[in-house]
């Protein structure tokens, strides 16, 4: 890392999955590039796709003003291209490529003295790999998962919360008044903390997330308990990476059992349909999918999003290449992308937070607390 | 109808589904019977369950008081108990039974003089044979459907039409972001009045309603052409109540086709699948379910539920019975539950909203527009 | 009126304060105009501003993509602009002049054969002087006051009604916590619909609009008694067009009294004051100012202002000139601008609402209810 | 500190301003006390109030039950209250006596085994002089304005900066349109905070905090550039605490030219008058006030609200009396409250969240950046 770098113009892409902040990020990076070190912008579109089919935009000031409140992002993105094995759209993946040198050309044809890569912890580990071929790149970690290793919280995340706060909230109500047990099934594929934290901003009670093995058995006692003590409702938030019972996945077991995998619920809507099955309570599923992704970020996101694209910025012009920033306390730091790649910070399921959650009533199916 | 009633002491009951404003009606009920005219009040609890079971409370200006912005009812309800066709918890319904001798017994030993029904079409249509049986009967009209005959709108609408709203513009930023076609399945069994608004206030794309037919061939080539034209996102709001294109129910299908029906998805889930397989774009489902019926209501519902609540005290006190009270144009009227019950109120197809709607490019995946 | 006109080339502009829903008429005008009709559309800037200084753009598709969503005005607006009393900006008024003749030339130069004038009584006003003279108009009734005449209910309205409810709401739990009387300013110049249907949805207990005299006296005899029974607060909502008790206007009394103009407070802080001084109650004010314009429009605003957008060119077609559309129960119709012009439509004392309201135990300061 | 400590029953009460989240940190310590520990819980109402006049009053589960949600605090509060100079209501400041000793003897009588005091700077400096007469007290830090000395973040803070944030994107879009400079005056008496943290995710071009010395001149030349620029508007965003440009305060000013206190504006309407004066631009404030203090908390409030009622226990089982409960990364830590007490954490000039705002070409008026 270090030794200051000469940068005249840089480049920013976002990759993966919609997250709000994005474009909070990249107005960051650019105004801070044009106003604060005079640099020229260029936007890549549609993630590393942009960067693999050389399609570059100028960015000027005006195209990032206003762009602070809005959720998606103006550059695009696409989940699936990827440099090292890349597909074309609808092609076989048995053709997949090796593009990297494509980009790599292309970066330095378009006269790019740094790549900003914001993105889950696919891009990052892409973003890492061009970094070892010599690219001048730093990551912002953006995921509404909030799992990425190095940072404390990922932009994104917080609204994400607020999102499946605000529906545990509605649900509530109707629960309350109708003898319910309402499952909202909320994102997270590996990790548990959407659910979690939106589960005890939600008064849940009872949180399923990958990290702690539940029972059928302990979620239904729970149900029926709350039923005889008078409490006419209980609120169960579950991640949709949250596998059955015995460990193995809703959707593997559906196929396996001859059904259509697009036209499946998920996690959410087995659960419900077992509860509704095993206990006396009518039990409805509400699955929140897209929803948690879109929109205009909260506060906190706006504020993270802009710290971590000037840090970014900052990062690029001290030389400090193939990193990522990151929260740490209240500090923005700067991570090696090798200790990010290929990690995902989990749920530890005696943290603060769980026992926080246990603490003022809430289960987590497994039978303690 | 009329000739002055000697009203000492009133009764409200809320039935059926949950409803934002379900509270702001039974305050507005209770302070106006209270301070206006000095009444007694009395909450029957769980909707006509209670009046069957003579589950009643005595309801002070305490009770009601802060209860204005609050989701649910204070009262309870259920979908389920009919007072003539009653049947108990989990019971078999060939053994159902006639008990609205009790409810009329019950109605008069707690010495009422006029009983609120809050209820949607069962439960007005309940009130009005209660009616025909000499109770004297008030009722509200509510339901987030907006289907009810005799008012241009009922409560709870306004805010399940901005619930849905706020869903789509969160969808659309991602949808904008990632070459998706969205689907977002509203509530709305019979008549499409929600996701007709929200579609409109949402600036979808397709908006797909029981009261208009539809075909695949339509939807897919509106995101099909929108695809070409550089839009990279379609929208596609569809009422939980449209069937599919020849005229069958999906859930009726699938179990049909061996599928177990509670752990199956409705519409929106099949087209998200239809349109997946059928064209070259990516296509995802947001199932809004009972977030829609729960949580504060907007101003608008407020306001209405309390003209709807100080009104039916008034037609009380005038002695109109048998009515329910309703809005039209801007002021609150009271029209016999006769012309009421067993009517549903569906969407004109070439009302002056369709056309609206149509006119800023929206499709009805009829072809037409 | 009548008679089909051939219409090929549209304008629009905006006129007076900013509105939610100024945005999603000018969708609706322009999306109709293009897709329905096939004609081609024009924006006059920055109101009739923009049609003295013969400040025009063309719209296309493109230009009104995606802003149905957004607050504020794509066209800019101007307050002041008027085409027959022109003055210069920082001009001194006593040189206006009548600038209507030039408006006119631009208009044909333009080859317009419709305008259509979004706005509120003074440019609804000019439009129809601007008729008079020729110009085939259409009005659009514009204002969160909600006080035009000839339409149940503008655009705008809907939006500054919640944004006023949910402060309230806010406002709420502070008082309930710490024994205040919380006074809170709405916006409403001449007519007090903002502060009665968002008093009336936030549960004010005193409310005071520009209709309804009151008294200090009675105002602070709600504040104590309800602080005699318990309570531990009182909301007070305010229009901003509220006079002093003896009828004067705050301002100018402060004037008289020797302040500066500009650095005073309004009725809101004024009250607040009186409040503080004559009971032993604390008392504090929120300004709710211009929060109460902007921002995203609620989906009944969004609905609305696509539908008079809409219609207003289903009358243009029609030829059905010096008019406005406007919303009468459930229908838009054409109401003539001669009818709409220098008329205010006002809160009648005794009507549904305020009775409703005083049924619920709020005071509109006058002593009665 | 330490020594485990024999508890039976936990007392609670909220001191000084509402803030967002009180009623989930009362929730957490009680569940928390009642369901992990089984001690028996009493509430102290109205703040130290309640300890001097010996009002208090048992709080079972169901007291505590579905408040998570609800601003205010269900124990009340009292700003005033002071055990070691108590005045009567309506007494005189001069006849202050010391009853601390009251409060011991109460907290005694009532069987009391620790006092969880939850409150802001002052409320905490009064439970630290009682925790030097011996009462075993945890605190738990409690503002809006964010400036608690051990902490990284206090509860009610994120809410308050949703708030002004969502009304700097209301009042964005009606200056966007409307050639206007919209000053909006937050809360923060004394520490910058909300107006930077909320400043920065409402992208206020004009941000101006006490912290950092200012001129009209540079604000002036911000509003006129950006006029020049093409830039509509401008928004600039002041805390309630920042004095004029020469240091005085504005109310000591104004009341020295002999205005009348209480009827004043505070720094917002005098700088919107300012800017008025001095530039072409009109200009206009919002002052936001309590509605900054309540309603129902985020997310993020309710789960750090949540974690510090947990973890106030928890320290007072371990005998950590006479400290706080802080937020210091991801970790809740006990902080001693003679750290705390009569110190500010006001913002560093130069720290990463100024010099972020810089860089996205925010002013704070000093002529820097």
């Amino acid at each position: 890392m270090a030794a200051e770098a000469r940068i005249k113009r840089i480049g920013v892409l976002t990759g993966g999955g919609d997250c709000p902040g994005l474009n909070a990020v990249i107005r960051a990076v650019v105004k801070t590039g044009l106003l604060e070190y005079g640099f020229e912008a260029c936007g890549i579109l549609d993630g590393f796709e942009g960067l693999v089919k050389d399609r570059m935009v100028k960015l000027d000031y005006q195209d990032v003003s206003g762009i602070l409140t809005r959720g998606g992002t103006i550059l695009g993105t696409s989940n699936t291209a990827h440099p090292f094995q890349y597909v074309e759209h609808d092609g076989d993946p048995a053709d997949a490529q090796d593009l990297s040198d494509q980009c790599v050309e292309n970066f330095e044809r378009a006269g790019l003295d740094v790549l900003f890569c914001i993105g889950g912890d696919g891009s990052l580990s892409i973003a890492h790999q061009l970094a070892r071929k010599g690219l001048p790149i730093v990551g912002v970690p953006k995921t509404i998962d909030n799992d990425i290793y190095g940072t404390d919280v990922t932009f994104g995340f917080d609204t994400a919360v607020q999102i499946v706060t605000e529906a545990l909230d509605r649900v509530h109500t109707t629960a309350m008044s109708h003898h319910r047990a309402m499952v909202i099934e909320t994102m997270g594929r590996y990790a548990g903390w959407l659910a979690l934290v939106g589960g005890i901003a939600g008064g849940g009670d009872v949180i399923l997330i990958p990290e702690i093995p539940y029972t059928m058995e302990n979620i239904c006692k729970v149900v029926e308990e709350r039923s005889h003590l008078g409490k006419r409702f209980s609120i169960i938030v579950v991640s949709e990476g949250v596998k059955l019972p015995d460990g193995d996945f809703v959707v593997r077991r559906r196929v396996a059992e001859g059904y259509e995998k697009m036209r499946l619920g998920g996690i959410g809507i087995w659960l419900a349909a077992e509860i509704d099955d095993r206990t006396p309570v009518v039990s409805r599923a509400v699955v929140l999918g897209h929803m948690q992704r879109g929109g205009t970020p909260t506060a906190y996101d706006r504020v993270l999003a802009t710290r971590f694209g000037y840090e970014a910025v900052v990062q690029a012009v001290a030389g400090n290449f193939d990193t990522m920033v990151g929260l740490q306390g209240t500090e923005i730091v700067a991570v090696p992308l090798a200790d990010v790649a290929d990690r995902q910070r989990l749920v530890e399921p005696d943290c603060g937070l769980v026992r926080a959650a246990r603490s003022v009533g809430t289960s987590f199916g497994d039978g303690a607390g």
